[in-house]
């Protein structure tokens, strides 16, 4: 059975690419993104009262993850990446059905001009994510007191302290100014080590030099010794 | 922009029609059902460690929804079914994408000889919806502690008490035998007043006979005064 559905519109995120992305909402929630509508959608009507939730979800797909060979197994970072659980005992992205839930923060509904805005915080979403849904996050159905985690119990800890050179701080300054929160997203995408897993165990220390887009900058960075090093924000074009 | 995806399996489940079902998943926690996997999806390792996680969220398409004059306001009967709110700030079945996502508890993984059957409870899910994904509930970030529901923050509370006629006791009894949670299952559709809403306003009292179909019977019932009263089931062909 096929089912065909159509984007109802877009997110707009600082997450350039899938490298150093949070691997849940929430766990960046100073992330700000907007969700923007199609015209078709684009309806202050269809948003009526969502602006008195605090929370909302998205539903989208994982558009750099289509493919129609599905992994039926999967190696969560949380497991240190040398474990493999089935694919429908992971929110990995690469999956049967590409399809996505994020709840996130709901700041503001803006009625402009083409349309309502959505202005949330918390998405572990790539900019030009096309969304299928957005509902209202119910605390009364969506909040499960007695859920159990299997392997991934609670949100995973800082594993290094972020410290940044004086360049990466002279540019960080003058950003800052443009994006209030880039200092704490940039500090808790890279203090969770989002290098891929192997990387965790076998070097535990390494010289590879690794970037991460936000925003319009490019950020480089390393593993030295018990800490990350931020060593440079370069512009991007 | 257009997505095709191709259903995984399907829920089996106690509730036969539309009519009834609640109207979030956890309102009857007793509901038993099953998801089966289609053969292309059948596989043990797909699932494999899936029985940790004490819940799961099903995302499905809502199929006896799907329609192409989506409405871009609804009446949600948590209001009385007087005021509108935008599709986007309900969890309505008839929205622009007929999907849906609901958090059920997960009692038991089978693995069959056509390949693992879940074993679920609490869904509020038509029998025969098509599901498109699998996901565990992560407590870490599926809990949002300080969300705030906007005009449902709570469950709703039960509006009548539910009595059953010497008639359908006497049924209910034989079936309490092959069902063993139908009793509890019946009250709590019931006991919410499933009526649409228009009704509660217009008739607190009124002499329609209802009926709504689970497992294998017809309940009939009818609201007297302040209590609901189950008048027979029926068996069903």
């Amino acid at each position: 059975m096929e089912f065909t559905f159509k984007a109802i519109g877009m997110v707009h995120s600082c997450y350039k690419e899938k490298f150093g992305i949070p691997r849940q909402s929430g766990l960046v929630p100073e992330a700000p993104a907007t969700v923007v509508f199609d015209p078709e959608y684009a309806k202050p009507d269809a948003v009526r009262e969502l602006a008195r939730f605090s929370h909302i979800w998205l539903i989208f797909v994982f558009h750099q993850a289509i493919t129609k060979d599905w992994p039926i197994m999967v190696r969560p970072p949380r497991l240190g990446g040398n474990k493999k659980v089935g694919v429908f005992a992971s929110r990995s992205p690469f999956r049967p059905n590409a399809i996505g839930m994020s709840a996130v923060a709901l700041e503001r509904v803006e009625i402009g001009d083409s349309g309502p805005i959505l202005h949330i915080r918390g998405a572990d979403l790539l900019d030009q994510t096309p969304v299928l849904d957005i509902k209202p996050y119910l605390p009364y159905s969506d909040i499960i007191h007695t859920a159990t985690g299997g392997y991934a119990p609670d949100a995973p800890p800082p594993v290094f302290p972020v410290i940044f050179s004086d360049e990466a701080e002279t540019v960080l300054k003058r950003k800052e100014r443009v994006y209030p929160d880039i200092r704490a997203i940039i500090v808790r995408m890279l203090e969770n080590d989002p290098r891929p897993a192997y990387y965790n165990q076998a070097k535990p220390a390494d010289s590879s030099v690794f970037g991460i887009r936000i925003f319009d900058v490019d950020v480089k960075w390393s593993v030295k010794q018990d800490r990350i090093l931020v060593h440079s924000l370069d512009q991007l074009g």
